[in-house]
This record gives structure tokens, sequence and C-alpha cells, in this order.
């Protein structure tokens, strides 16, 4: 049952009138009634794919066991169509030891490939020209467990780049993107590049990814700005002498990069360099939201997506064609 | 007197001890009152390159009547020091007539080159590709009245490009940086070109700049956003067919550019487009502020420029040296 | 079925107990589950007078196709309570065609005659002096197509006048009580008059009313005050010769009516006429809002209407009754 | 010296290269140095029709006993100009004892006539219908004490309205306006009349006018609304019978006056009534704030007025003018 | 049926698969669909101690005449266990008239004794030193009608010490604290008392307690701090000579003591003893609601509270032991 | 010249009409213009007791040398009275070499004893139950340079305990209050002593006070909440086995002090015994800043202070007696 990666049935594949006997991870079950008093099982269950909902008629009382939210389970059942949507009828389900159960299958990733990522990150630090900063940079990433973590990390819980390597990704496209700019503007490339490197380092310990992604405990107590300061600080006390400049003007990237305290920064911008940071960051992450928001929508008859509650406004989702006019 | 733009003394070069003899604009003056009853000016009086106080203590009568705020004046006199600051004592005073005036002396500029910076906007209509927008910006821009206006234009009144071809300056700048971020996004270049070159068009009637810059009444009463629109408008209304997607995508930029109701935007961003057009926009403006705050101060020896009301912070003046470290 | 206007079923004339055969707009249908898988259908319809939940346990498939949101359909069927609310239970629903169906009588309407009120707008624009603005103002609403929109659109999708000729209503209320008060404060009445007729006049094509009301894209991109500047600002193109005063002071009107950037206004009121139109069109847009909360509710036993998410409050029900006290 | 009201030299009438001899109240005095130690005063003095400037440059020790801020003085001396403003040099001054002092004359006052507006009031609580809201009013405005202070109060200490007879000119004008909407919006008059006379009530004890406008202990502790809920509440307690519905309402109306919590109002309007009054409040408040700052400016040659602080803009004073173009 | 108060089936120790004869408050009702068309019922029943969810399949006619919120019922039934919460599946009915319901046995109550807490406050009123302060506060709380209200009144409706005598908790612990704190900054004890004791005061007409509470219509028009200045402010009238210093002062702790206006404060605190009494209200507030939130989870194993729309945060549920470490 | 501490002549005590001869901290120089354009001096000089304005007319050239900001200056002179405040006369003045100054003399100190804080600040360590705590403590505060700074530093440098030693009285404060709050709500009083002992403790690097108060460049990049929790972890690491629920708690406290993000917190309070620091903390700071605006005016005429910008309104100075009823 459920079989290898290869010739899964996902639920973005699933068809209306077919049989299907898959894996999927449980996002939330509801307990309804029927008449006599007997209760039905409406649950959600998905992929990294999408989600789709399923319902349970039969053998409610030894399936509500089996469809805990969190958990893997093995489903039988047919694929329906009810007022323009799917769903999933299940005649059985069996829940999946934890051991045998691969997360990556389950939960959103991002749509580039990690492992091209991973290099374009290492070769932003090996184009680092300060040696004090390309070391501090090498000795945090080559790190194997920060490499795990970080090449897994989701950006945020909701908002953008939710996903699995949504840090590698995000992380990746400010600094490239952040680096030409401070070509452009005269500053100092090194310090801008490193700023971005580390910006949300600490999100590798404020989420948790497993079939879906939530704060720890360190994540809402302490933060991933405090988190990431802490780590950095004392990689830098481990070097043998890093220049207390690089290192106030570095700290002050991290400490000022959400730009304004009602986001939770604790310092504002007030290097030009930490500027560039904080609205790089800030460009990636609400372009990211908005491009996703577009995406979202399987169908193009709709030339505005659902209201969204983080941008706070609908998206025209009508697109001119991307388009070449010139090198830069 | 005054004599040739080329040996002209500067403020930026006047030294304590010297004598002086040249002309200059009137930015404020001051009556104060000496023992007697008898009053002695204090005025400001400045060039492109500066300003500094000018002191009258004779023939106070004859020359209030000359020292008037906006005009341009011919000036003999001692420069002094006095408290760490150089000041003239003014013995003689004369107006100059205003046919007689290069307006051009007495304004700041942009450090750029206006001529190049005309050719790098040229070349940017050029470079796209939809024939529709680029025969608008032609239109518009081939315009010799436009041009000149175009050229001269200050950005800002006091906040960033507060000068002589600051408009021009912003708009190159965040054309070329909005250009390449729309590639790097895989969006439509050339609507985000048009919605940049055209975004502060407006600016040209907003804001006078004579040997200062001030709001005009229609720049008060309208505003650079509606009147834009207004004109773009009609010479959209001028060609044959242009498409009304277009149409509709172009004037929604330039109406969202301010980003959120309360900077005076009468849309939000609701393209990708749009909102990239604004957040360049912005990052361009806070980056010269910025910029500009650190390089107001003469002296390297202060670690912070004064308390910036713009920016409402102190902005750090320790600067790591420009470096270059990758191709882009 | 259906049939005339006089003898219709309205929705709030509804009672239960008794059969119903009559035409209804879908306003949105909800597929649910009953034990064994079948769904049933439970749906919202309604007319110009209101709105009742419609059941479906019989001929679901078939049933689900017909009913769809947006359409006006025939439905034969029963009238019942439940907790104390009116619902239908429908045996039988067919699409009526597009053509035979009158959106007048689906959607809410003024409760005012539009007749009377578009004769009050004319007297209104027959009663200005000043002979610019007059012609302006009949070159306007004279046209046929323009006369044709202002007469049915709404004034808002939700929080005011959100019927049809809400805004024919809301135009002349604000108008009649503007030029009172501009001659009480001493003001150009002419201004007054022609900045209230027009403030909104963009909402004839921000809104579409057919038997809901919805933004256009129009209306989400550009926004009703660009539009109606645009099409003001061209009208005045084409008289001959329209003072540049009076054009400037009037636009400013139209830009700033909505008085603080942070509800979308361009500019702020600059002018004592511009200042009084903000205001009256606040008060009059408030004040229906609280009239109409307090009508909404059938019953006058409680003390206070349900909580208004657009006034933020509850609204206290138990009036005082109106009274004469006086000539003004 | 001075002399009758009739002949007296007004500081709006003052002309250059005169003698003066008059007396002006001392608004305030500072004193400068001149060289050698010995100091010079530059005080403020006026009347109720505007300031000036006046100099001290002989009998400075004697003069400076005498020139005491709040005090009134007799002054001879002679005006001059200097940098486009007058200023009185001051030769002699001798303070004038307290009891032979008409505050009247040194403070702003209201340009409508106290007497006629005073009419106008008591005839607005002769028209109201509603016998128990009438005899409130009588009781409340017919006590001589009231009276004085009433007819005297200005409406704030430097918003709008900030002169003699302010509150008086404000309530007349804000209670004319209000009920006449009351009418066209069906609401009960006789509340909103009363709401309207009362609103301001209790800042007969929150402001002190002498030579200038002052806040009282109570004023800043307790605050006007509080103060005229303690008072108008003891009123309804000693008439015989007054409904408790309407004391609610009534109170209601003064309670929420203000509008939103952020101005200070303990509660928010709830019904169309306190709707209404609070909106014409901020309207005649924020349009005589308006037409006070076009007013302001002597010279009619500058289109706009001094950026205003209370109303964060510049004012445009190009007025197109007043006309009639209809009955109301 | 029901029984008496020590033998009673509360709901917090409610067990599944066990019979239930017992009455409880209905909190709301909603009527659901099953096959057929025919209704069953899912309602909300509590009792001071918790609530759970009621379900009715049989004789749903008959006991949704029954089922109305706001009125207590005898219930038969069944608990039984589904998605991990209890339900009561009902099979009995029956209203009991109100005059045999013990309305304390169905709201939320102090955990503390009132009694003693009634005790606690009476010795505070008599420490207090100012016999003119201790005068009016035995006044004031001697009335047997005060007394009655203010032993059972809620200090707010859901925010904090929302149950039965959460007014007297809530005031007893803010006047302990703040007059501890008062003799740490040397302030004046009897203001602080007679502030404290009286600050919420007004809540005891504000709210209404039966089975649930609600505002009355003089809370939601006039408010607390209205009611309880006026009713204090005639008390003092009573007495023979009450120094006009301390009612000034003792009025304004009660009108300051919400701290800024946009939290409904008419004034903001001007001495020290209105800002301690203002800041130790604010915090009594907040840790009730914090601990509250904390003390709602049943279950200690989860690591952090819901998402509180109140705090609008999580709260982390791990406690350290509360320790001594010191006389104080 | 200047002498020992006791005989001392302090600005508190200076007298008009007597010589002075004495050494004070200059805080600003100001050259101003006399007739025939030599330059008078206008100097703000002060010690910790108070400031002075001081006045040179002779021998400028060569004090406008001596008389330099930040610096100590021996002078002899004589104390005037002009407009109701004394001014010094200078006729010598004479930089003293910087090893020779005590800057305790110059700068505001603490009323209280900084022996005695001290004293107090280790009982309250020696108080904490919780051993890994109390090491804690230990360490951080036995460090003799850490001693050093935390004895002298100020807590602000203008809102509320900007004066030397205001740190250490602050932090007293804030435990001592806190600690038994604490006790009053049963929390752990441990982690709350901890958690104020350490809340500020960052500003010994954020500020540096000579004869004035400024921010440290680390203080403006990094502030002081990052800088102690950088310390505070770092020497939680140096000892064995400090519990990880502990450290989390406690770094929790620190970083959430400030209570909401818009005053740079990066994080907000999820514990109890963090919003007790954060809540005491506010308290202490606003009622401090409270009692020295009421301390620093020197009258006891003025019912109220000038308007305070800190507390954004004026204070209300006249006090009723602290006195003292019951046992807490």
């Amino acid at each position: 049952m459920g079989g290898g990666h290869g010739k899964r049935s996902w639920v973005k594949d699933l068809r209306a009138g077919t049989d299907l006997e898959e894996s999927f991870a449980v996002r939330s079950v509801d307990i309804r009634q029927r008449r006599g008093g007997g209760p039905y099982l409406a649950a959600t269950i998905g992929d990294r794919t999408g989600e789709v909902t399923a319902l349970v008629w039969q053998n409610v009382d030894q399936l509500r066991e089996v469809l805990e939210p969190g958990r893997v389970v093995a489903v039988k059942g047919q694929v329906q169509r009810y007022n323009q949507q799917l769903q999933v009828v299940v005649r059985q389900a069996e829940a999946l030891p934890d051991e045998s159960v691969d997360d990556a299958l389950f939960v959103r990733s991002s749509a580039a490939d990690p492992e091209l990522l991973w290099k374009q990150l290492n070769t932003l630090i090996e184009e680092v020209n300060d040696p004090d900063v390309r070391q501090l940079l090498f000795r945090i990433f080559s790190d194997a467990e920060v490499e795990n973590l970080f090449r897994s990390a989701p950006a945020a819980r909701s908002m953008h780049h939710a996903f699995r390597s949504g840090l590698l990704e995000h992380t990746v496209s400010v600094t490239t993107v952040a680096r030409g700019l401070a070509r452009h503007y005269g500053l100092n490339q090194d310090l801008v590049v490193a700023g971005c490197l580390l910006h949300d380092f600490g999100k590798i310990w404020e989420l948790e990814i497993g079939t879906s992604i939530e704060y720890t405990d360190d994540g809402r107590l302490i933060g991933h700005i405090p988190m990431e300061t802490l780590f950095i600080d004392k990689k830098i006390g481990e070097l043998k002498k890093f220049p207390a400049e690089t290192r106030r003007q570095l700290l002050h990237i991290l400490l000022a990069h959400h730009g304004e305290y009602e986001f939770g920064s604790p310092r504002r911008p007030k290097t030009p360099e930490a500027l560039l940071v904080h609205m790089i960051d800030n460009l990636d992450s609400k372009m990211a939201g908005m491009l996703e928001a577009i995406a979202a929508q399987g169908s193009d008859d709709e030339a505005w997506t659902p209201y969204s509650r983080i941008l706070e406004r609908h998206i025209y989702r009508r697109r001119m064609p991307a388009n070449d006019n010139g090198d830069d």
C-alpha cells in the first residue's frame, strides 16, 4: 500500500470516479452527527502537493481512533466530486508506524531544488572578499547539523515560503538580490551578504517542520532574532580575532532586519547595509506571498484571488507575460 | 563682480580671514537689535554648494532693502570664524537683475551628470519590447517642454533628491534597479519600466525650483499622482489603439506607487508589478536619504549624524568600505 | 410561475405552513452530507425585500446543477419554521433564462422614488448660478448612458446605501444638506453643489449591480476617485473655456472628499468647500448606516441591534419620536 | 491716557511713524543683553484686535518691574517698522490698577454680537416642544450666574472660537445647524437641541478668561464633560419627574459628543441623535478653525496660510465668492 | 431531579458512560437537519463549573420549546465521549420555574470566599486615617442594597474576573496591592485606598448577572465611570463638609483610572495617586486574565494555552513553582 | 579655587549679588553678537545640583577657547538676577586638568545612598532560594568591574532616573516591589527577582556617564536588551549545569520586559513572571518620572508643573500629605 515516491498518487493528481489506495497525512478531523445519533467523520488529509476532504461513513468507531491529526495513514476509498470539489470517501484506514514515514512527502516543499539552492548559498559565501566574514560564514554553514536543519527549514509558518526548504529559498533570493543592490548603491557587499545569509538563521530553531509547521517553545519565548544573535556571537567568540567593528555592524544588521519596533525589531536600521537587508527581506517576503497567492488558484478563470488576510487585499490574477528587455 | 562659473568662490571653499566678492542667493534675513535701538542684519546666503551666515553692521537701512529672501545679490565683505563656524561680515551688497542670474548656480544640483542620466533614460525606453508601451513613453518624453522640466525638476522638497535634476536621478535609479528585479521575479519588465519612468512624473508640475524648492498651487491642491494620471491618460487617448488591459495595469501602478493609503496612495498594489515599483521607489528614496545624511557632514570625526527628523534617528557614519565580491 | 410584479410572493411576506411557487435569486449554495453519503443542499435565496434559507432533500443531483449562485430560479416548495426562522423546503427548481429576468426584483433598492430623486438632482443643477459650473454639470448628467447608470448604481457594496439607486439617494441628500450649510458658513454654494453631485460619480463604474453588488476590475485597480477625476477633467476639456481656478478647486474637492489619507484620499481638504463636502459625505454615510442598522431589525422588542462590524458597536434601538420644533 | 473705548488706538490700526499713548495687556516679556551687560526688554503687548512687539531701551530696570505678563499697562512710545513688521519702542510704561481695567478690551472677542447670540439661544429653547426638556433648559440657562459665565466663556484655549463669547457663538451655530439636520434625517429635534446647547456647557468652568485664556484646576483634573454631566444630572434631580429614558439619552449625547475614545469621549455615539451632535460639533469646530486661519492673514497676496499646526496643513486662501443659489 | 447543592452533578465532574439527571442552564441552541428534513438539536448547557454539548435526537419538536437560551432546565440523558470531548445525549428535559432556580449555581463564581473578601474590604475602610474619606466610604458601602450588588457583581463580561463576586475579588486585590505601593512611593494612602475601592464601583449597574453576564442599557449608554462619578459626588454632597481638594483629587482618580483616552478614560492621571491606581488596576486585570487562561486548561500536558484573543497571544503553561524568599 | 566638597558653592545655593569663585562643568556655549561685531558668550554651566546661565562680556576671545562644552572650568564672577532668574557674569575662567576633576560633582546623582542600595541589592540576591539562580546572580554581580559600572550607571538619558546611580536605585526599587507582588499572586519569586535585577543590566554599556549622559555606539547599534542577553547567556554557559527551563524563562523575562513590540521589545510577556517584571518596571519608571517632575519645581506656588514632553501632560503639584494607614 502507498508505494514508492515515483508512482505515488499525489493529491494534485486525484481524479473523480477512481479508486484510491495511498498514504496521507491527517490535517484535522471533525466528527459530525447522522440520523439516529451515530457520528460520521469529516477529515482533511493531504500530502506535499495539496489537501482534500475525506469522509468516513462506515467503521466510524474504529476509524476515529486511526485518523488522528498529525499522523500519516494508509487509506483505501473512492474519489468523488461534490459541489465542484473533490472528496475521498474512505472505506479503510490504517496508521503507519512513525519510523516508516518520510515526512518530506507530506509537507509542502520548495518548488526549487534544495541541492541547487545549497550550492548557490555556498558560492555566495566563497565570493565574500573579507576573510574574517568569509571564515565566520564557513564555520557556521559547514556544520553538518546546521546544514541538515537549514536545508529543510521553512521561512515562516504561514505568511510566505511556509514550506520545506522555504528558508533556504528565501535566503538565497534575498542574498542574491541584495548583493546586486549593494553594488548599485556603493555599499559593503560582504556585510550585506553575511547579513542576508544569517538574517533568518534562527528560524532553524524557531519552527519545527513535521507533517505541519509549528513554533517551538524557544521560538515563542526567545524568538529567532535573539537565538541567532546568541549563536553567531558565540561563533565569533570562537574565532581568533574578529574585528570589533565588523562584529558590531553585523550584529546590528541582524537585530535591525525587521525594520521597525512594531515588527518585533529590537533595533531599527542605522547603517545603509542594515537598511538594505531589511528592505530586500521585506520585498522578497511580500513578493513571494503575492506570487504564491496568485499561483494558489487552480483555475485561470477568476480575475481575482480570494481575499488574502495576510496581504489584506484581493490580488489581480490577470498577468501580462514576463519579458526580457535589456541586460542588467 | 561674481564672475565666470570657473573661478567662482563657492561657499564650500570659503576660508576664514579672506576678503570676499561674490554673488549669492539670500535664503532668509533676520533683523536684530543693537544697543540704542538700531538694528543689524543676520542673513543666510548660499549657492548650490552650501550656505553661510552673513552679518550686516553698517548701512543696515540701505542693505535691508537689498537682502530680500529669494533674490541673488552681489556681496563684498570678509570671511570670519566664530564658534567653529564661518560667517561673512558684509560691507556692501547689490541686487542682481533677475535676467542676469543663472539659477543653476544657487540651487543644489545632482552630483550626477544630467546629460548622462537623460541618455540612460532614453536607452531604458528604447529597450522596452512592448510597442504600445514604448510608443507611449516616446510620445511623453520626446516633448521638448517635458524634457526641459524633467531634466531640472527635484524629486522632493526636503526628504531625498531635493535638488536640481533629483527627479531624473531618482527615476533612472529606480527604473534600472526595478527592471533587474522584474527579471529576477519573472514579472513583465515593460510594465515595470513604464511604471518606474512615470511614477513621479507629475512632480515636474508639483514642485517649482528657482533658487529654492517650493510646492505649486496645483501641487498642493491636486498632487503629482492625479496630475500625472490625468496627463498620461490623455496621452494614451491620443494613441490610435492602446490595449485596455495595459492601460489599466499601468494606471494602477501609478495610483498605487505610494503603497499604503496613509502615504497618500489612492490605491494599494494589487499586481506584482505595482508592488515592485512601490517597494523600489521606497528603497531608493530611503537609501538616498540615508546616504545624503551621512555625506552631509563635513567632518569624518563624528561617529553619528545629527538627529534626522526625516529618518527619525541618528545614522552611524563609520563606513566599512564598498567592495565587489562577485558577478550579478 | 412567478408572475407579475404586483402579485409576487416577496420574501418579506412569506408565512410558515404555506406552499410557495415563485422565482428568486440564488445568493449561495452549500452542499452537506446525509447518512449514506448522499448530499443535501442548503442554499440562500432572495429578492429585493430580503433573504431566506432553502433546503433541498430530493433530486439533489439534478437541482445542484440548477441552483447556481447569481442565477434566478423558479422554485416550488413549502415554507416552514425552524428555530424561530423561516425556511423553504424546495421540491422543484428551474433556471430562468437571463433575458426574462428583471434584475430590479432581486436586488435591494432605495426606499425613495428614483424618479423623484432624479428630478431633485436636476433642480439642484438648474439652481447653480455660476454658468461654467452649471454647463459642466448639464453636460455630464444629460448624457443618457450616464443617467442610466447613475439612476441605478448603489453607493457602496455593504457599508451604507448598498442598494439599487443608493448612489442617487446619497448624492441628493448630501448635496441638499451641504448647500444649506454652505450658506450658513458663507461659502461658495456652486462649488459645493458641484463637488457634492460629483463626489461619488465614479461609483457608476466602480460597482456592478446585478442580483448582487460587486466591484469591477477597474473599481479595484483604479477606484472611483481617479475614474471620476479622469472623466470630469475630460468633460472640462471639451468646454470652450472653463476657468482654471474653478477647475483646480473643483478637482481638489473630488480628490479630497475622503478627508484623510488613511481613507484612500489622495488629498486632504485645504479649502472650506472641500472640508464641507467631505464632512457632509461622512455624516450622511454614517447616519444612513446607523438608521439602516436600526431599521434592519424586524422586531421592536430588542433594545439593541446586533453588533455592527461596520459601526463597530451595538446601536440603541429605543427611539424618541421625531418632532418638529421651529422653522429653519 | 488710554481713554474711552470709542477713540482707543487698537493694535490693528497702528501705523508706522506715529506716537502712541495707550493701554495694552502684556502677553510676555523677554530680557535680552546689550553691550556692557545691560539688558533691554522685548515684550509682546496686545489688545483684543491683535498683538505687537514692544522694545524697551531706556529705564529698563524700572520698566521690567512694570511689564509683567498678564498685567495691563499704559504705554508711551513710538510705532516703527522693521523687517516688514510694526514694533513699538516704549519710553514710559505704568501699571494700571486691576479694578480700572476692562478685560473685554484686551482679550479677543467674538465678531458676532453676544446680545443677539443670547437671544437666539433663548429662542432655540423656547421652540423646544418636549415640556420636560424645555423646562430643564430654562432652569439651567435662566440662572444669572450661568448666563454671566456662558456669555463670556471661550469655546477653547487655542483651537477654534478661542475668544470671549466663543462658546456662545459655537453653541448657537451648532444648535441651529443640527436642528435643521435632525429634521432632514427624521430624528428627535428636542433631544438634539438640548444635546447641542449643553454639549460644551462645562467649559464655563473648564476655562478661565482674563486677559488670556487658561485652564482651571478643575478643568484639567475633571474636565468639561464630567463637570457638565454632574451639574445637569443634579438639575434633572431637582425637577419633579423627568422621564428616565429622556435623561439616559440626553446624558448619553453629552458623554458621547467627542465621538471617539481617543478624543477623551467616555462613550461613543450609539443613537442617531448622539451621532448628529458629535458630527456637527466637529464640523463647526473645524470649519471655524479653517475660516479663522484664512482670516488671520492681513494680506490677500499670499495664496496659502502659514502651516497650521492645529489643522496640520496649509490652507488655500484664494476664495471663490460666496453666492446664493436656491432656497433651502 | 436536580437536588441539593451538596450532591449536585457538576459539569466539571461528568464522566463518559454514565446516566445523568441534573439541572443546567441553557447557553445556546442550534437546530440542525437530519435526513428526511427532520431536525435535531445541538445545545450548549452548563453550570458554574463549566459547559458541555447536549444533543437531542428524540422528541425534538417538544424539547426545542423547552431548551431556550437563558433558561434553567432539568435534564435526563447519558454522557458520551466523541472526538476527545464529552457530550450529553438528552432523552428528557423540563423547564424549571424561575423562582426555584438558584442563579449562583449556574454562573461562574469567584474561587475566593465572598464573606472573607467583604470583611477584608471593610477592614481596608476602617484603616483609612482621613476622617472625611473614611466617612464617605462607610456611607457608600454600608448601604444594604449596595452591599448586595457589590458582593455579587462581576468585574467584566469576559476579560478577567468575569464571574460572580469578581468585582469584589478584583477590588480587594487592587486596594491591598496599591496601598502597599503608596507607602513605598510616599503617597497619600487614604486617597489611593478610596480610589481603588471606588474605581470600578459603577460596574454594579453596568453589568447584570443572571445565568450569564450582560451589559445593561445604562451600562452601554452611560458607562461605569460616569455612573460611579455621579453617585459618589451625590454622596459627597450629602456629607456636611467634604474638603473641595479631596473631592477634586478623588474624582480625578476615578475619571483617570483607565489611564489613556483610547481606553475610554475621560481624563489621564495627573497625580501620583491617580497614576498608581490606574497602573495597579491594569496589572491586576492583566495578571488575572493570564492566570485564568493558564488555569482554564484541564490538562497539564499542553505547554501552551490556546490563542487568547484578549491577551492576543498564547500563554506558556509550564510553571516554575511559587516560592517564598524573604520578608517584604 | 573651587575647594573641598564640603564648602563647595553648589548651583542650588547661589544667591544674587554675591561674588563667586568655583568650578563648574560647561554644558553648552553660544556666541552672540554685540554692536561693532564683537561677540559675547552665553554659556550654561552646572554641577550635580543644577544649572545656571553664564555671560562673558570681557576677554571673549580668550575665554571662548576655555569654555568648551564637556570641560570643567574654574570660574570667577558675580551672581546677578535678571527676569526672575539667576545668572553669572564671568570675569575669569580657567580649564581644570581632567585628572583633577571629580566627575561625580558635576553630574546629577541619586538622592539615595549608593552604598545602602548596593547592600540592599546583595541582600535581595542572598534571599534567592533557587541555588542555580542565586549562583548566577552572585557570579554576575560579584565581578569588580561590573560592580563599578553598575553602581554609577544612570537608568536613562532623560526619561527617569537619569542620574548617577539611577540604574541601581531603579533596579532595587523594581526588585523590592515585584518580589512582594510575586508573593501576592503566587508566582515564582526567584525568577522575578533575577528578572528584575538583570532587566536593565545592559545599560551599564548602553550609556556613558561623564559630566553628561550619552549613548555609546554599542548602545545605539545593539541596545541594552541584546547586550545583557548575550552577557548573561555567556555567564550561564560558564556554570556547570544550569537548568534549560530556568534559562529559557529567565531569558524570556529579559527579552519581554519592554512589554510591547513598539517599545523595542523583541518578545511580549508570555509568563506571569515576565508580565509582572514588565509592569513593575513600567510603574517604577513612570512614577519616578512624575515625582521628579513635581520635585523639579523650586517654588511650591505653582499648582502645575510645566508641560512635560515625556509624560505628555502637566502634573498637578498640590499634594495631599503621605500617610500610613495599616500594615501590609
